[in-house]
This record gives C-alpha cells, structure tokens and sequence, in this order.
C-alpha cells in the first residue's frame, strides 16, 4: 500500500448531520460563476450560481440549480426562457453586485435583450441562451435543464470561485508556463526567463504559504473574516461578506467555525469583537507570515533584494491598466 | 448605453447546428475535475468529469452526468452506490491515467474501498460516497443525482479544469495578495513587497499575453497544438491530448480547427503536419512572444535584469520540492 494510503481527512461525517462539514467539502470543487437572467411580463429576475454544468451535445442542454428559498424560484418555476451568463475575472464586481440584496440589481448593470427575450449582461465571457426544457426536483432545490437556442462567446478569462474565494485560473505549474511558445530562447541570456521564473516563484510561494495556513488549522474563509473583525471595530455580521469578498455562505460559515471555538462573540448591536483567543490566533497568524517573508528573504543581499523590487515595480507598472 | 455594450461575440450560433462551438463556448465556465468511481459485484468503472455540482443541502445531493457512450453507462445505469473524487492540484496525472484508454485503470492507482463500497481514490481534496438518488435522461447523457452519505475532506489545493487546460486557482488579484495578514509590515523595506509583487507581477504578465494570442486568434488549444506539431515530427493525431496535456475533446477540436483553416494535414499514416500557413503562423506566435519579453525587459539595466533573475532563482529552487 502506498504512503498516500495512510493521508487521514481533516474532517469527514454523514452530511445529513452537519450540513456547514457538506459545504465546506462542496466548496473543494473549483466552478466558474454564472447569473441566469430571465424577464416575463417585464418582471426580471438574476440568480448568482456556481452550480452550472453542461449536460448534452445533441441536443444542447445544461443545468444549474436554484433554491426553493430564492425569492426569484416562482419566476424561474414558471418555465420560461432564461439566459446563462458566464463571469470574466474583470466582473467580480458584477458577481459582488448581483449577490447583494440591492432590489432592482438590473437598473444599476449593463445589460441588453438577448434575442430569446432574457436579458444579456455586458462583459461576459459567454452567453446561453435557453429555453427550458426540464425541471427535477432536488431536495431543497429545484434542478432547471435548459435547452440552449444561442450560445456566444467574447474574450477574456473566467472568473473562478475557489475554497471561498474569487480567483482567476492559470495553467498547471507542471505544464509549462507558455508551452505554444516554446521556440528559440530570446539573445540576449538574462532576458531568458523572468517572466517564466515570474510565474514559477508565484506558485511555489504560494503552495508554501498554504501549508502554514493549514499548519494553523485555518481555512481561507476562517483566516480572512478573522483578520477583518481583528481591523475593522464594530464591524456587523451581515457586512463581512462585502469587505472580505468572500461568499455569503462561507462567511456564515466561518463567523459559525469561530464563534463555536470560542474566538468571537457578538455584541448588542450585532458588533463583532475577538476574544483574547481570537486575537491570539489572529498575532499568529500575522507573524507567521512575517517570518514566512523574512524567510524567505534570509541570505539574499539587501542591494539584491532592492534591485529585484525595483525590477518588479517597473514590470507591475507598466503592465497595469490605466485607470 | 456603456461602452461594454459595443464588444461583439467572437463567434454566436444555434449549438444545434455547431456542436464545436457549443463546446468552446461551455468550456469558458471553469470547473474542477471530479473522478466517479463504483463497484458491483466485482466489476469496477471510473468516468472523469468536470460536469460534477451541487444541489441540495438537506437531503445532501450532488449531481454529476455521464454519455450514453461511455463503456461504463451500463454499470452506473444499474444503479448503485458511487462515489465522487474531487482532485487536488498534485493529482494531474491522476486524471490524465483515469481519462485513458488503459483497460484497468484501477490497477495501477492509489485506493481503497469507501464505507459504502466504491473505490475512493487516494490523494484527493474530498470524497462524497453516493447513493444514486434519481437518474434524469439529458439528451445524450443521464445527469446522475447522488444523495450523500458521507463526505471527508483533505488538505491541499483543487486541480481545475479551465480554457481547455489543467490549472490551478490563485486569489483574486483585486483581493489583495494575503488579506488575512494585512497586519504590520515586515521591519526591512526592502523585504515589505516582494512576495506580492511577484502574486500581481505574474497575473499582469499573464494577461497581457493572452492578450497577444488573442490578437493572433488563437485559444490555448489551438495554440498549443501548432507548438506541439511544429516541434515533434510525425506525431499523430491520437497522441496529440498526451503531450499537450489537453483534454480529449478540447484536442479533438483544435485539430479539427486547425484542419478546417488549412493549416493542417494528415499524411497517410496518420502523421500531422503543418502547411506553409500553419508554420507561418506558429513562427508568428514565436516572434510574438520573443517580442513580448525584449519589450517587458526594454530599458530595464542588464544589471539590474542579471540581479533579478539570481533573486528569482533562489526563491525557485529553496521552495521546489525535493524529487
């Protein structure tokens, strides 16, 4: 047997009996982010999902799914037309505005009839336009299959949702950094490979750091809502998800994980506040990455280390959209 | 009307009479990749997919579909307990054996049986162990609802599926590098940055780039798969997913793409090669992105680049892992 036989989970239960152990493992599997759109009798309906898939070719079907406590679920029950509309990584914004409670969330988009009467947002990276076709029923949710007229693609990348965060995709570390490009090296040898290095520096770095979040028994949403209580004083329950980007329900989560380990409390106007644990954890994890970076930094010249950030500094900026 | 209100499609049809672009369009929805495995009666199967969602939280279901031509519809048609794998970014070679051709492809993978008796595959981010809950007939594929029995889940980072390629997920660049340890600085000035300008250096890079292959009309398949034809002589059309480690489907269509366009042929023996167009336009990518890199590094001091490159370096090779 090998030695990956003996890896245990970090946790692992009847998902009937704890349904935040059921998210958490749900959250694991990386998804894009959709809104479906549609409008009946000029009543228009958005519904923010990561549970699209694909389902035929022949003919044209996908799927998401939509919960029964959806103030929109009697629109879209009504079985007309709809419209997917797949998120670019520059529409976090738009995923952020559609997720709020904002009533009328058309009247402050961009967004125009599609030619099967649902509306199409601006700036996406794909459009389907549907007709339904089926409707299963899934426990709490109701599985619409939609059975796509249009489809449309525009440039750009995705906009992932990832462990409970908004990210962007790129290739496998393993597949090399731009492998269609692999020809001859550039003339002049230190041009060679910064930005390929760039790229590898990012991900291993990455990785490193990961381990010492989960060193501290730490998932990302748990880390980032504790850092945002600890800098933010009087910060309320319900205004976590907008200054950590986090979603809706892994921010109930993960004020639920710190609240039932005894770090935060709530106080009588709803205020959150650490407790001494909680800020103890919250100093660790800061000095962790203190020392992650001086770490790092350890045996490299202190001229080295200034060049490099300056070298850094003029890439960034010449690269970065005017704003 | 929005200046977003202008940006036209790169291509728009009725899937129903373009089933490529269908594809192309579904596959800009990123996605993990999720390895359904089951045992009856002494018979095992495993179907990697990306097509895997979630439902229901009370009864836990989850969702996931597979093609009527599948060699292993009949043995999940019968209706039995499974269970899903969800990958973490080390197991890319474990999707690429499970989406082989090898016939027990068991045989030579890490796993044990679940507690409700499907194989679980070793090494990965989550399990969810299945009962078949409803089938639902979707065109050319059943979509299979799974009610959840048990979910464990892992350390480590999801393996994601996205443009037709193996990625990994990184924050949002407008989340700021690490939030969770926005805390005090790091007491050396030049130590204070380096770590997330080198986050921001590589998604800035990244995208402008993809800018470039866009410019050229190309999509990551279809540029890979000219590299990888322009550079290996006398490769076949079937090995082609093998060494640019792009889905079958995604390969299927590039080389179709490429065919369509005259830029490739097929000889007699099943050996690709690329005509004078095809060449020219992988030389053109070539130059491309020799420019890129003299233009990045222009006016930088050679100097400067030599000393960035050391720096690079040794973050490199003290976080690779040992092989």
């Amino acid at each position: 047997m090998s030695e990956s036989a003996t890896r245990l989970p970090i946790e692992s239960a009847d998902p009937a009996e704890d349904s935040r152990l059921f998210r958490r493992c749900l959250g694991l599997y990386g998804t894009g982010i959709a809104i479906i759109t549609m409008e009946n009798a000029g009543q228009r309906a958005a519904v923010t999902v990561n549970s699209f898939a694909s389902v035929s070719l022949d003919p044209p079907l996908v799927l998401w799914s939509i919960s029964h406590a959806s103030r929109s679920y009697p629109l879209f029950k009504a079985g007309g037309p709809f419209a997917v509309n797949i998120l670019a990584s520059t529409q976090m914004g738009v995923s952020r505005h559609f997720s709020s409670k904002i009533e009328d969330k058309f009247a402050d988009a961009d967004w125009s009839p599609g030619q099967h009467g649902s509306p199409l947002l601006h700036g996406c990276l794909a459009h389907f336009e549907c007709e339904t076709y089926a409707q299963v029923e899934g426990g709490d949710h109701t599985v619409l299959i939609g059975l796509v007229r249009r489809a449309s693609r525009f440039e750009g990348e995705p906009l992932l949702f990832a462990q409970g965060q908004y990210s962007v995709a790129y290739a496998h570390p393993e597949v090399s950094a731009a492998p269609e490009v692999s020809g001859p090296k550039p003339e002049m040898p230190s041009q060679a490979g910064i930005i390929p290095q760039i790229f590898e520096a990012h991900h291993l770095l990455s990785a490193v750091f990961d381990e010492h979040r989960h060193a501290e028994g730490l998932d990302i949403p748990v880390a980032r809502v504790i850092a945002c209580v600890y800098d933010i004083p009087g910060l309320k329950a319900e205004q976590v998800a907008r200054v950590t980007y986090l979603g809706q329900r892994d921010t109930e989560d993960a004020l639920a994980t710190l609240a039932e380990r005894g770090m935060l409390v709530s106080g009588t106007a709803g205020e959150l506040t650490l407790t001494e644990a909680g800020k103890r954890l919250r100093e660790a994890i800061q000095t962790r990455w203190r020392n992650f970076q001086r770490d790092q930094m350890a045996g490299i010249p202190e001229a080295d280390l200034r060049t490099t950030q300056k070298t850094l500094s003029k890439l960034i900026s010449q690269n970065r959209a005017p704003n």
